[in-house]
């Protein structure tokens, strides 16, 4: 997920985004305490005062995530936005730009950290699992929305899986060539899947 | 990719084999040249004679996965299957074996290193990017001996870039939840996607 935190006042808030930012940019494990001190302007005392060690800071930034989907990331993305399906896209479009904005060097930090971090203690696993299922929980409820424009036999919980495997593929995809070709090609694949969803669901809904 | 290789008589054979395992199993960040040392019953001269660095261990493995790809993981995956979309799915299911068989812990290693190492060197990440692009080139070959299966509209390319997002997306969800679901569900999608594919095919070839 993609999120900015506005300019914070409080030490605390300064080292979340710090390892929001940083965590998303060089790395979990790249990541130094040096580093984030430098980029919330802290001292290591305040640091340590808020987070004992640099995994409590890691499982703040988890919880500011799962937490901030529909103001940080949702919202945004879907601002002016009504049909469901056009949701669904318009979230998708979110990582191309943040991938596009970055020479290909970032994507989801989310799908980042799940990989990078091997073994994660159970709290980091959950966390990150929280975090894909809130995702997949909002985009299953525009695909409940456009129920209509689906084929009955579709299950949407599965469906909304596809969409965030889609996104984070392609955007694995997109990082390691540094080009936005895979995950346009993944993209347009699912939205092709879409129209004939569409299209059977329409034919489903013709008098016999 | 997933490969075993078979128990190797020589030093580097040994080193190569324990960077596959280990940089899979712990990450790269994770792996010291002490647990290499360790795993490959070697000492650190012959190591360091071979490879002056953790990193050329790292471009080793990745050139191993590349041309390794048909003797270690295809021919495996397909033996006794002709049909070409059927090996697309056996290969699906090689990645489907390897979480089972390890409690979801274990799923891609390109994959997992490919977002592991944030910034990766220039030679890394192009040998990551080959290895993407020759698991796709096969995929992309049992497509097009499936062209008549396909709408004619369908680029086998872009469709072929959409199954190793298949993969890799399920396998990323699959590891975070320790559950084989989501990757289940992201298979069943693109099979899904794949029959209305076929029927589309089929009503193409029927005449006017």
């Amino acid at each position: 997920m993609i999120t900015q935190v506005a300019a914070p006042d409080h030490t605390r808030d300064r080292l979340l985004a710090a390892g929001m930012q940083l965590f998303a940019a060089k790395g979990y494990q790249s990541t130094s305490v040096a580093d984030l001190l430098q980029y919330a302007n802290a001292h290591s005392g305040s640091f340590y005062h808020f987070f004992p060690t640099k995994q409590d800071l890691l499982l703040a930034v988890l919880q500011a995530y799962r937490d901030g989907i529909e103001s940080m990331l949702l919202a945004p993305a879907w601002d002016g936005i009504d049909d469901p399906i056009a949701k669904v896209f318009a979230l998708l479009a979110v990582y191309r730009g943040a991938l596009d904005g970055s020479g290909c060097l970032y994507g989801c930090p989310i799908g980042s950290l799940a990989l990078e971090i091997h073994e994660p203690d159970p709290p980091v696993r959950e966390l990150l699992s929280a975090n894909f299922s809130g995702w997949v929980r909002h985009i299953q409820s525009c695909l409940d929305a456009a129920r209509h424009r689906l084929p009955r036999a579709i299950d949407t919980h599965q469906l909304a899986v596809f969409v965030l495997t889609t996104m984070e593929g392609g955007v694995m995809q997109a990082r390691t060539h540094r080009s936005l070709a895979a995950f346009d090609a993944s993209v347009a694949s699912l939205q092709d899947y879409f129209s004939r969803l569409h299209a059977a669901a329409s034919e489903e809904s013709q008098p016999c």
